[in-house]
């Protein structure tokens, strides 16, 4: 590990974070607010990096990957550094890393933020000419942005998740037919329930994006060994013809550097971090976002979701914890919190699912209601919003799923507050809600479903 | 109380509900829907209902009355029956009420929902004319809408509260020139820290509102005893020309039945109730909305805030309560939560303010930040979101108000939610908000606000 360039330049710093994405820049924000003084660097491959949650909207609403950059400006106002570099190599007991371009920096306290990279399955053809999946750098984005989709006739999404519905929806926008391949029986199945599914679905169809669920990916098809892909050749058979295909099935943890510090990984994955983000063999060494273990706030199981909000988060808790257990803050588990829109329907989840919470076991209610998402629904912008909660049979909230307009997310978010505060459906059904003819559903979605769910729990109790 | 028209029919109910407003009619739903196979009838004066939270809106964005109505289709689903009818006595003993139109309605639970009247004071000048208050009835709004409002040139609103100002930006919207006169310093002091007044009164000043502040009405003149109003006069001396003057000064609770049964009334106001909104004299009967009094859920003194939202969640505790404390459900105490919008530019506020919670003695500290609410900031339709969270120095959530866009009232009934859980600056700082380019700030303001109390509460603490 010593035979690399020579050190032309040695920095001494209180904290060393390395990666720049949601996880890292908010641990280098928090410390650099919460221990103000210390002296924060931030080491990442890029000047301006993209906002990962951006990037689908890159190829249609935003036109452009220099639309999508985050901004420097609030760590740097907080006295932080940005160093453009890569680590090569860290050493534990010497306490320094060093970098690619020669900087030799010795740290006190040291965030690995180092995230996830694209997964592309051993399918046969995954290398042929026009397969590609997304990659969070600028340069790989603007070649996709630039060259490779204008280029493409028709698309094909390998993977209805998120990513790859936002994709789809946001391609086929720029006038490119997108067809979007999915094993499950349903897109979002991860995340919904299959009610949600179908309503996603039926949006997508109606916008002219094609749908085939329920069936896996055999191979991606061209001329010889090498050519260009001409189709998607499905397990059922079924052959989807596509110049370009998006392969979107999830990431890998970026962990190379863990492992050359022979830091514990999790059996569920990613980097064994405690409540405080710290790794197992040192408490000065913190591991935050995608490459860092996540254990179900719910479940104590691993968590699969790897969420920008969830990084961003473990970076709070990181960052604040970083010279000392401040305020003894710590990470009380990951709960998966996300909506999207397709047009202008809004759709998200918060917590479990039903169908999961089943899965693992748990007996459990739905409680239901639809509401128009303004009062009387004559105000103008009306619409109506779907909602559901789920709740053990014990009355625990377990999770959420909205479909709706603007404030989805934000209803979401209130979900995920109660879900992390452990309220029960008798807290939820006599909380008070604030309502506003132009803001508000006339009476709140979240106690109505508990109230709904309340009578199911008091009738077949 | 017995003089009254003859008996004509008699009718034997599980429940009577009295007042067919936001508090009785969601007692009268959740009892339908808790206690299904029981008799549920509510009686109120009208048919249709008006909305009364859309009750500004009918003057300028809804243009009329009838698209102010409730809907009594999800009562009636539920098997709830309505009588046009207005109670004039009840008896305790015999568990009876009788009506107006002679009909003797038999109980066993009754629920008053008897609301507020407007409030005059005994201003000089105050039955001139042209001076009206807003009362909650489809004949005295449709005479102000047909009648009194189009032939108004110059309105005077008196009271810089949330019906003041919205009525003033709705009527102005109509071509009438509006002059908003409040004796505080601020409008909407009552729930907003200063600055956020301060942008409501910049926005309204903005769309053509004339605003006066620091200053109270003293007379309302016009020529003889009892001309028509033809100004406003207060007590520095100024005056503001009127042909018509809105009083918003607030209600008065209607207890007159209440006080017939001799019912307790509390100190701070209203028909005193216990957690399950019980009178005190009879677990039979119960009280909710503003003629019911309400205990602040941190302080334990008296609530002023009359809100439908606060009424509508006592309804929920009444009604499943109604045959027996189902599910130990109990209303833990009264939070204002309210939001509004001029404009484009919303604000709302749940809890406490700093002013206010100062002024009771407690040490507080004010986490602020201001993000785009959509990111990248370059995604359609981003506007800035000033959010300020305000904790106690130990830690406790006592309140937040955001001024933003369209997900500002979902953003402050997550503050209530997490006001109402007790939940602590530390929880919040950790906690995970789902994020989404079209839908959310990059990070949550709850998260940032509570960072930088905790910021704060660790230098200065």
């Amino acid at each position: 590990m010593n035979t690399q360039s020579p050190i032309i330049e040695e920095r001494m710093v209180d904290a060393l974070i390395i990666g720049g994405g949601p996880g890292g820049m908010s641990a280098a924000i928090t410390a650099a607010q919460v221990w103000p003084g210390r002296k924060i660097l931030l080491i990442r491959r890029e000047d301006e990096p993209v906002v990962p949650c951006g990037i689908p909207y890159i190829f249609g609403t935003l036109k452009g990957v220099d639309h999508d950059l985050l901004s420097n400006a609030p760590f740097r106002a907080l006295g932080g550094e940005i160093l453009v570099d890569s680590v090569l190599s860290i050493d534990r007991e010497a306490r320094t890393a060093r970098t690619a371009s020669g900087v030799l920096v010795h740290w006190q306290r040291l965030v690995l933020a180092t995230g996830t990279e694209p997964y592309l399955p051993p399918i046969p053809g995954v290398t042929r000419p026009g397969v590609f999946a997304i990659r969070k750098d600028y340069e790989h984005l603007e070649y996709l942005f630039e060259e490779l989709i204008p280029g493409v006739q028709r698309l094909a999404v390998v993977g209805g998740g998120f990513i790859g519905v936002e994709f789809a929806d946001e391609v086929h926008k720029g006038g490119v037919a997108v067809t979007v391949v999915e094993q499950l029986p349903h897109l979002l199945l991860r995340n919904f329930d299959q009610e949600v599914s179908v309503l996603v679905e039926k949006a997508l169809r109606a916008r002219g994006v094609d749908i085939h669920t329920g069936s896996g990916v055999t191979a991606l098809e061209g001329e010889g060994e090498n050519g260009p892909v001409q189709s998607v050749r499905l397990a059922n058979g079924e052959q989807v013809e596509a110049d370009g295909v998006l392969v979107a099935i999830g990431d890998r943890r970026n962990v190379v550097l863990a492992e050359a510090l022979d830091l514990t990984m999790a059996r569920g994955g990613g980097i064994w971090v405690d409540a405080f983000q710290r790794t197992r063999e040192d408490p000065a060494i913190f591991a935050v976002g995608d490459c860092a273990f996540k254990q179900d706030v719910l479940l104590r199981r691993s968590a699969h979701s790897l969420l920008a909000s969830t990084a961003a988060a473990e970076g709070r808790t990181a960052g604040m914890n970083l010279f000392g257990l401040r305020n003894e803050r710590y990470n009380a588990g990951t709960i998966a919190i996300y909506a999207s829109m397709i047009g202008d329907l809004a759709f998200g989840c918060a917590g479990m699912t039903a169908a999961a919470a089943r899965a693992e076991g748990l007996s459990v209610v739905v409680g239901r209601i639809e509401v128009p998402d303004h009062h009387p629904p004559s105000m103008p912008g009306t619409r109506m919003m779907t909602s559901a909660l789920i709740f053990s049979r014990s009355g625990l909230l377990l999770g959420g799923q909205i479909v709706g307009g603007a404030t989805t997310a934000e209803v979401l978010n209130a979900i995920g507050i109660a879900i992390q505060a452990r309220l029960s459906v008798h807290d939820l059904v006599s909380f008070q809600f604030g309502s506003h003819p132009r803001l508000t559903a006339p009476a709140h979605p979240i106690a109505l479903c508990a109230l709904d769910a309340l009578h199911q729990l008091s009738t077949h109790g």
